[in-house]
């Protein structure tokens, strides 16, 4: 199987899509969190790391890299389209805001998925039209706040690509526990968790509360 | 000539090296600030912005790459290995934390010129010993106050790469129109300054003051 094919079939099989977010770890390195994540069975990690330097992003990305070939899980790094290329990552993930689509798919070939941050029916639409292999659907939540859970563009947001949008897609932003299960109901088979997973004291016992809310 | 024989020549051929930073342009964009440093005659510009979003990086790219290509001058993009690659750069400039040297060059191909900031002889003999076509060195001054002119390090490791390193070097750091002599007298051929240009009132009148300096 293909990168690309690899992370579509990663997502659409659904469950907990994980980021590395090493200043919300509880002092633990990305290795030790993405470590923790692997060995609970995640099949999906994307590396996002806007504060070091590329030297150390790269030197990481290679460990990252080795560390979940050997699990057999996808790798995705965000933003950095020349590092993904660098350590044979299986996709890069991209905003709105980012390079263009078709000027990533120039740099990184046929065989590296292309995941795009959506906000909008309009963008998601849109995404569909151009090459990418998942799109990022939110912010369900506000990623700022706990108490924004019944903020409902998200959520009617979440209802429309599920009804209407045939790629893979991954729902995210202010996603926790407590509201999990909303998510799965409005028809999100991929969510993506960040602070909730890599704040955990106990990351494998929080991954599987996760996943029994992601099944049920 | 290929991209690098064209950039190792520009900065050979020595004069000034410009670099673009907008928030010092007294509002004027980048475009028109490139603009004025062309018709000035200048031969090679940095493309320096950590501040817009990737997508707007590279559209302003794209038609600084078009200047620049029309009226003969290299241009280098500092850090994004991925968007110089994309809209046709004559280089990519690389600190010493940034990737390393080797995996930009597996990256960018042979066509297209490294160039290295160093701060130590160390550094610049390192440099030597890598597939690196310009260096860096500096900071000649402190890019913080004016007062700093006598500050010695950059002004003897400036001396030490003239004296010792055979690669096309830049000084850079804290340069100014009267501290620039004293950067010529203890060799330098190219010397880059930021702020000195983009925040001068009359671009073309403040490089011609510092043409008349690095040639007497």
């Amino acid at each position: 199987m293909n990168q690309r094919a690899h992370v579509a079939s990663c997502i659409r099989e659904g469950g907990i899509y994980c980021l590395t977010a090493e200043k919300f770890s509880l002092g633990r390195s990305n290795e030790e969190v993405v470590r923790a994540m692997l060995e609970a069975g995640i099949r999906i990690i994307q590396y996002r790391e806007k504060e070091k330097k590329g030297g150390m992003r790269y030197e990481e990305c290679l460990r990252l890299r080795q560390m979940t070939r050997e699990a057999g899980a996808a790798f995705i790094i965000d933003d950095y389209v020349d590092l993904a290329i660098l350590v044979g990552a299986d996709g890069v993930h991209i905003g709105q805001e980012d390079l263009p689509v078709a000027a990533v798919r120039r740099l990184v070939g046929e065989n590296i998925a292309i995941g795009l941050s959506t906000h909008s029916p309009e963008q998601a639409l849109a995404a569909q039209e151009q090459n990418v292999d998942y799109i990022g659907v939110g912010p369900i939540f506000s990623t700022q706040t706990k108490e924004d859970v019944c903020a409902a563009v998200g959520l009617e947001y979440l209802d429309f690509v599920s009804r209407n949008i045939s790629l893979p897609s991954v729902a995210i932003g202010g996603i926790k526990e407590h509201n999990l299960a909303m998510v799965v109901q409005h028809g999100a088979r991929c969510a993506a968790l960040v602070t909730e997973i890599v704040g955990a004291q106990d990351i494998s016992q929080k991954l599987d509360a996760l996943h029994t809310i992601m099944r049920s």
